[in-house]
């Protein structure tokens, strides 16, 4: 028997706790799921007969060692900084690590311990991160053997909704935390390289230096800077790429709009703001406007952002009730980043039979043969509704792939890593694709990083 | 003998040493200069057989003991962070204390300990903070003894350059800690009070809020918030006033130019850029502007912050050679504002014979018997030259007078304070007049916070 334990189960799992629920007799898989609040979980599950429950607090020491040791597999969905607890555990115990976290540097610190001791901590190995350095590695690998030599990467992914249920003038609801969404590009200027020149964009002109991308058959989207796009420079082996970006997509017009928040100061999370819980929706927007004993919120807006009469934008601002003098944050001593996210989430939040979509796209620029060419690969996924969403999808069952490769020995990386070798990545790429998570590729004529497509 | 001890005698202590040496016959004085360059400050003083130096490194411990053991009163011009230790030694061997700098935490703590010793500890008692509390208490104490309630309080301070030696089209030079400036208004909103109303402000649009004030005999000034005008809240009894707004002066337009920087990101302080040391002036802005294959430096720049052909603010950034190719930021690791810093300080240094300016501008709004009124009160101080700065002379003065009324046994006060209480800033006020560091009130019509004189 292989026994899997499974740390939370949040909205991302619908699609991880289904497939080892579907591989139970192939695999031979006993699965536990461990969580602060099984019975909320127990009463979601299609096949909950099929699963032991346990109630665990992560911080009981005694308990969470005890569960541990009796498993062979442990997978956390837990938030990352809960991780290193299990992690130390699994070292203890012996056992085999999934999550589809970021590997922390305390995670790191592991590492040699983890191979000496012959076992796999697996991380980054979700969406994003996950598929975007499985997908990524599987073409430069691809072009690095047939004697390409790289010398652009640009990747691009967003947690978007789907077309038939898109019906606000954002064009975007949250199916992902909110909060992080919230606080977007903060904490330091972006930072990537185009044509050898390193460029660095301030977070307050992050939402105005967007790029447009087309995806065929999806129409048009745009992209802003993640923060640090050189993070995987050495490990996906592109030190001497002359470009190298990483972004996040959004539908058209979403980051100029959002800008007026950014402007405003509304995604500051690094003060309280006072009397925050009786501050009205309209209050709140004031506060960060200048005082008129006069005029109304509406114009001073309007004139300190510079918004035209009949700019859509205005719309956009008005669609979320940001004006109304009646609805009160409610939260005490909140940031203004918090206020936002609760008037946000008012009107982002998807509906019961909402559609997400996730929406990847990478461009590989190289040479070989003296030639400079380059591929362009995307992918979109749509989910099914609100549980079994597109982003629990393509989290969950890269995950779940992972776990059933390693219990069946098919990994022979050991330490503590994230997917970019082929042994580790291939097998999920190629088991992904029935499920509808898939990149199709194209040639294309290679410009380099030229987005006016201006001749030099 | 009253023997006086300073600790470290940088550029802001020429008039503070003369101050003493002026008065050692009439207050008995024995001087002693305790810095880590003694012989620098030695050959540039004008009396300096009449002072004991001491080459002394304030982390030794037992040398600093020693000798402030064998002093009868302290004074820190060191920066903040190492007054502490001088602190915890006055404490040890019961020595009054006084420093220009803000009160920090740990100073705080020492309140009872120093009080129970009947010891004096007077901090902020330089120019900002400083001579900003004692003109202000000085009014509102005033104003209440009159039966006067306060509704408005607003307060401006600039170090600037004086009209005679203004020769650059920013209308300003470094008067004080070039680093200071450059990184002014970061690390959060800035936060006061309107009529009752909170605003915020946050640090991407502190330069676009500036509002204008008139001083007389001086013209236009313009005002940008500082980070925290509640800070004196409590301390100068005035929680219940509707507007409490404090900021920094610059010559008009000045504001407006520097938004440049910080919309660019030019004044980050959180990164180091890559391959500074090697990097060109040209190189740093374009760093911060997207890239182009052929488009020049100066037009993206244009083009990005919306400067038309005609502003002279293009001319601002031209002046300080900020697109030339040959010259070099020449430090290794440095962060954005650490190369802004270099590039500005070799235009805005003041020249041997330049003379600086001190501008300070109070408003007082309160009620008396059923009616609204408001005094405003002004200071302008020009310097002598580089040496004998107008900067030195309002930081050095007050400090050097506070000693000497100490020594005199004229204050009251115990503890770990700052000059509000009237027992301190009284004398000091007052003998601050004679150096041409005064104040001029006028009566005027009140408006409250009404920067548009717009009738509600």
């Amino acid at each position: 028997m292989n026994r899997i334990l499974l740390f939370g189960a949040g909205k991302s799992t619908a699609y991880l706790i289904k497939y080892l629920l579907d591989h139970r007799r192939s695999l031979n898989i006993a699965l536990t799921i461990a969580d602060l609040n099984p019975d909320r979980i127990q009463n979601e599950l299609r096949d909950p007969q099929e699963i032991t429950f346990v109630k665990l607090d992560i911080f009981r020491e005694e308990e969470r060692k005890n569960i541990i040791k009796k498993h062979d597999l442990i997978i956390s969905m837990l938030p990352a900084h809960l991780h290193m607890n299990i992690a130390t555990d699994c070292l203890s115990f012996g056992k085999n690590l999934v999550t589809a976290s970021y590997v922390s540097k305390e995670m790191e610190k592991l590492d040699r311990e983890v191979q000496e001791k012959g076992l796999l901590f697996l991380n980054e190995v979700g969406l994003d991160p996950g598929i975007d350095h499985m997908s990524a590695m599987d073409v430069i690998d691809r072009i690095r053997k047939e004697g390409g030599n790289m010398i652009l990467f640009e990747s691009f992914t967003g947690g978007l909704v789907a077309p038939e249920s898109d019906n606000n003038l954002w064009n975007y609801k949250f199916t992902w935390n909110p909060r992080n969404v919230v606080i977007a590009g903060q904490g330091g200027a972006a930072k990537f390289i185009q044509e050898g020149k390193y460029k660095y964009i301030p977070y307050h002109k992050l939402f105005r230096r967007t790029e447009f991308i087309d995806v065929p058959g999806y129409g048009r989207f745009e992209v802003y800077a993640n923060r640090d796009s050189l993070k995987y420079r050495n490990a996906y082996g592109l030190s001497d790429v002359l470009t190298l970006y990483r972004g996040t997509m959004r539908r058209v017009g979403f980051s100029k709009a959002w800008n007026i928040f950014v402007q405003l100061g509304l995604t500051d999370d690094s003060f309280i703001l006072e009397n925050s819980e009786q501050m009205s929706y309209r209050d709140f927007i004031n506060t960060f406007l200048p005082y008129s004993p006069s005029d109304s919120v509406e114009l001073k807006l309007r004139h300190y952002m510079k918004i035209d009469q009949d700019d859509i934008l205005w719309d956009k601002l008005v669609e979320l009730d940001l004006f109304n003098p009646k609805k009160f944050i409610e939260i005490t001593n909140a940031t203004p980043a918090m206020a936002l996210q609760k008037i946000l989430e008012e009107h982002w939040t998807l509906s019961e039979d909402d559609k997400d979509m996730i929406v990847m796209y990478h461009k590989f620029g190289y040479e070989s043969e003296g030639k400079r060419k380059q591929i362009d690969a995307h992918m979109v996924v749509t989910g099914e509704d609100r549980k079994f969403t597109a982003m629990a999808k393509t989290v969950g069952l890269p995950v779940a792939i992972a776990a059933s490769n390693i219990l069946k020995g098919e990994i022979q990386s050991k330490g503590v890593r994230i997917p970019i070798e082929k042994d580790i990545y291939a097998p999920i790429l190629k088991e992904l694709i029935p499920y509808g998570v898939e990149f199709t590729e194209r040639e294309i004529p290679y410009m380099g990083y030229n987005p006016e497509n201006v001749i030099g």
